[in-house]
């Protein structure tokens, strides 16, 4: 019999999901306060317990016990599948699960809501958000000509899972995808598809340019001073990807000299963004905490990719999203 | 030989598209100095010309010279035919206009920007825009838990052309829309129609309430203390209809009572609002100064909205969008 780890809540919230697995699985959770239990029964576990699968979501690692949930998980000697909620794999906690995983796979679902970050700063962008505000605190009622997302072009560099959730809603919205990858169109939410080695002159043509490619070598710093400098002067900015995507100290010598006009950041090289970043009070600049997924429906979408995954490992079907091991040992 | 009175800017733009029409129409404009002008040879006009036909959009009537345009409208013996960019006829301007034309007809096309309006202040409530932004101000990373427009329930009170327009783009985020109309279903858009007398049972499912109806005796002050207690505390309401729908008393009391949770108004009861009113200020109030409809989209649309309408006068042809006179009358 398997042993299976789960954040306390995320037990609460999928148990009646989980009836009919007893006699395939053994379930433990971990709480917030540190404590594990044998989770139908709610038993406390005097020690943390061996585990076989667990399930690592927004629940366990952004809670109190992030360490005791990992430290399970490295200290057991069978150690077989983890399931993670993200779709990255590069954060050294994840690094580390790989490598002692025999199986590992990933979860995709976050591109929805992070799409939804997109749509939200680009209408707040588009519609003047910054300048009706600064008229609503003064109580002054001044007609501003906005733009509209309707018609606007967006480049969308890394069409994959996050590029292709935004492509969609753009375009729905009658905004004009072009997404950048390595390869070829068609592809869902794009107009057209164009290849990485355009990237500089793709870049005037945009009024959006979204970075949401993986991080790598090649796409370290991409985002620099030469690629400012080809964006228009009345474009926005977006980074849903990594912080190290984006030179920053380019960026903001970029928008103080008016191109581009302005820059909103999910992501940075350093999180949290330490306070005495001037990224956070730029007049250019919205940062969100890193937080574009964090929605209920992620945790529900989430919980149901891990629910279909389970299905299939205790059926010994191959599982969705299944990461290649060697992935992880290069480090 | 008919005689079109444009704004100058109007003409500016449209110009290429008048050209071949010189042998029916004499063109004239009036710019933002209270120039009247010939306008092909640019001849300054000693005296405001008499008019047959006009349309009257952004340019003429955010102009410092609407009075010299209404006043050449109004005094012009043998006016013919206005076309406005607006779709409402009940402003005063407008009523006078409607009595002394021949014909009147409207135009429907600002519902796409106003649809985006809609769109940016679901998303900045869902999102939790003012939390981040106080958190960036403090130099703050701390995530907020947000919620999506995906799944979101709205009900969108008077489905005409804006109420379309709104509800196809929520649809198409993945949004689920109940319109509220006399005539019954299926309409693009709603998931459903609900029809009015329905109202108070309807208030109670929606995450975000928008009215649109036209302003009538039975939708004036619609929005009042009973409306805004059937509402749910975490809902959002929108105003793009008239500032007459709503009882301003009340929804601030109901702000302050917790329900529903925020407002976003583009339209006030009285505009400009005046400074001293507390909705300028209060926490939970966004306002917008009626400018939802302001961007070059709509000027564009609604240039071919009497581009389209004066070819068909011309050509003697039932033009679109035409208002019965009787409607102009009862005052």
């Amino acid at each position: 019999m398997k042993t299976l780890l789960l954040h306390a809540r995320t037990f609460a919230r999928i148990a009646p999901r989980l009836k009919g697995l007893n006699a395939a699985l053994n379930i433990v959770t971990v709480d917030d306060a540190q404590r594990f239990h044998e989770a139908w029964t709610s038993t406390e576990l005097k020690e943390p317990p061996q585990v076989h699968l667990a399930f690592g979501n927004i629940d366990a690692f952004y809670s109190p016990s992030v360490r005791d949930f990992m430290t399970a998980i490295l200290k057991s000697p069978d150690f077989d599948w983890f399931q993670s909620a993200a779709a990255g794999i590069e954060n050294p906690a994840l690094v580390a699960i790989g490598q002692k995983s025999q199986r590992y796979t990933t979860n995709h679902t976050q591109a929805e809501s992070m799409a939804e970050w997109a749509i939200w700063q680009a209408m707040d962008y588009f519609r003047k958000g910054p300048g009706h505000r600064a008229n609503q605190a003064q109580g002054k009622w001044e007609r501003l000509r906005v733009r509209e997302m309707n018609g606007a072009r967006w480049l969308i560099v890394g069409y994959g899972s996050i590029g292709q959730a935004v492509g969609k809603r753009v375009s729905a919205l009658g905004g004009i995808v072009t997404g950048m990858r390595r390869t070829p169109g068609p592809a869902e939410g794009a107009a057209r598809i164009a290849a990485p080695d355009t990237l500089m002159a793709e870049l005037p043509g945009a009024d959006v340019v979204l970075l949401c490619p993986p991080h790598t070598p090649e796409t370290e710093g991409m985002a620099n001073a030469a690629f400012f400098a080809a964006m228009n002067a009345d474009a926005l900015f977006l980074n849903l990807g990594r912080g190290a995507l984006v030179d920053e100290d380019a960026l903001l010598a970029a928008l103080d000299a008016g191109r581009p006009e302005f820059a909103a950041l999910d992501v940075t090289k350093i999180e949290p963004l330490p306070e005495e970043s001037p990224l956070w009070k730029h007049h250019k600049v919205v940062i969100t905490p890193h937080d574009s997924s964090d929605t209920p429906g992620t945790i529900t979408r989430a919980d149901d990719t891990f629910l279909a995954n389970l299905r299939l490992y205790l059926d010994n079907e191959p599982m969705k999203h299944l990461v290649d091991r060697a992935a992880f040992s290069a480090g």
